[in-house]
């Protein structure tokens, strides 16, 4: 499977049957290069160690694991396949804690499992069923963008955090897909990438897809957002999200809480673009959200050099939580939902 | 002159008479090392390109460097003397433009010269006024301390951003000086050191000075400041300043600002530590202090090493203001100053 480039020109996820080749986006802007994956235990490294990230990437990532697995053990006995597929889900479900989009996909996953017990039919349905997963999440980001590109003024200065672009998705991407959806129904739109310490995807993937994209874009650090609301220089703010609490509540890349606080004290708009698979409505609130902490060497330094002194403790939480009160609009594949609560949030999952 | 050790363990600057020594802070925490200056020129220099940064430690350096400048000149006529003395005060003036000290320097080394016809005789009473001028940053910065700890309560855990201890003055530091204080009064007090991107003087410098004080300390990118106050894991912040304006604006490195927004919600006392020489009465508000753009370069990347693409337009600024309604108290080496307003500030000015 591979999309036209037209459609999405960055392949973030390809699919070869036998294998899953994923973007190492670890080596981004610097070089283009693929890692290929053969089985469960390759793709969730490939997770833990983000050569794949963005929550509804990690999901579709996931579900090739699994798809993958399957057709490696298929010719085993029913118990042995299923042994196996217990691991490959143990093991994906292990790589990372906050994506919910992740623990949905595997769950997709575990619905089909279940309904084939035969080795062979499973992993062929496995492996259809994670290549429907990975098509639509391009057909619900588009939705998504359509649904926030009309709350994007034309000549709109948007202010976004971390990578939420086709890298972070399986095509398209959310708070990125609805920046390009807004340029694409001919509004001008310029992006302030924020490079997202410690692991400066804003620098490295925003930035590289934007300029693929050629909307303007332009990069400062994470302390200078306050700096520029305050001299009027942002119109919005748009970010993705790695789940969403049943109250409105999101999970995101560390420093998102921050943009909130800033826009609502400048009365900017704080819009989150997200499917509904980023809704986990099993967390009553943030607070149900488990944050993972990340290796003291990110914070040190990057990429091999050190700058802090030997002896300095680290704190590395991943992702913060933006209480809903700060969220002026929440974009998803069912339109646009201005002030989400709980009340709208539940409308969303009819039944 | 050289204080002793116990006094001051970091030696930010040493005057030799013939010849000015600077930490050269861009090579810390790696190494410790040296450069030497002989003239206003290389002093210029060394601040500009950062080889000593600080407001206070600024405005010393650009003393000592019309001190160099006056015994390199000194066997000129009056003429030639005042014509050399001119333009070392010219391009010491070009090196930065936002930290007020470098000013105030300059324009107390002014009054020496105008106070001195004789080239000998000036250049004597200039290095006078410097090695003062110098000592007095000392005093002023443990002033500045006792009115500081007198606020910090026992087992406090501190936000501070970039850096302002012994490597940003003479010896002691600001709201580090403050700090010190505290823990030399007795207090338990922890620091939460922000990394402050992009020059991270907060990694290298700030967690530098504390280990070596055994202070403990905590290393977080900026970022990560919010959601660790919304995690009620800090008790105050406490930062230096650049220039404060006569309605007690206070212009501080980048990022400085956000923290007093976020300090704001959380209802966590803002604290700023300067000396009577960063306030600029002439400044009404923060609306009149420059702010320096510097190099594209300093985003992009950090110390040679590139990871945002070719073609981003970048944006540097390396201050900003936070409006006097957000700071809790400013201290200063005449006592602490709670709620700062236009009134407070002329008042510690009598005459």
């Amino acid at each position: 499977m591979s999309a036209s480039s037209e459609a999405i020109p960055v392949e973030t996820l390809r699919w070869r049957g036998g294998q899953l080749e994923l973007i190492d986006q670890r080596a981004l802007p610097d070089r283009l290069e693929y890692v290929s994956c053969t089985n469960a235990a390759e793709v969730a490294e490939a997770i833990r160690s983000m050569v794949v990230r963005g929550a509804p990437a990690i999901g579709c990532a996931a579900a090739f694991g699994i798809a993958l697995e399957a057709r490696r053990q298929q010719d085993r006995t029913p118990r042995e396949f299923e042994t196996a597929m217990e691991a490959a889900f143990r093991t994906l479900a292990a790589s990372r804690p906050t994506a919910v989009n992740l623990f949905w996909a595997l769950e997709r996953m575990r619905g089909v499992l279940a309904a084939n017990q035969d080795p062979k039919s499973a992993a062929a349905k496995l492996a259809e069923a994670a290549l429907a997963l990975f098509l639509a999440d391009v057909e619900t980001n588009r939705a998504i963008g359509r649904a926030g590109a009309a709350m994007v003024p034309d000549g709109a200065r948007v202010l976004t955090h971390c990578n939420t672009g086709a890298l972070a998705t399986a095509g398209h991407g959310t708070a990125l897909g609805v920046i390009r959806s807004a340029r694409d129904a001919g509004k001008r739109v310029s992006v302030i990438a924020s490079e997202t310490r410690p692991y400066l995807q804003g620098a490295r993937l925003t930035a590289w897809e934007m300029i693929q994209e050629k909307i303007p874009v332009t990069l400062i650090t994470d302390s200078m957002a306050g700096h520029l609301m305050s001299l009027g220089r942002i119109d919005l703010v748009l970010v993705g999200a790695d789940r969403i609490a049943a109250n409105g509540d999101v999970a995101n890349k560390i420093g998102t809480y921050t943009l909130a606080v800033l826009a609502e004290r400048h009365r900017i708009p704080f819009y989150v673009a997200a499917p509904l698979s980023s809704i986990d409505i099993s967390s009553a609130d943030g607070s149900a959200i488990p944050i993972e902490e990340r290796s003291a060497s990110e914070v040190t330094g990057y990429a091999g050099m050190r700058w802090a002194p030997e002896g300095v403790n680290v704190a590395n939480p991943a992702f913060d939580i933006t209480p809903a009160e700060l969220v002026s609009g929440l974009f998803t594949e069912k339109g646009a939902v201005t002030r989400p609560d709980r009340r709208k949030i539940r409308a969303l999952f009819p039944g």
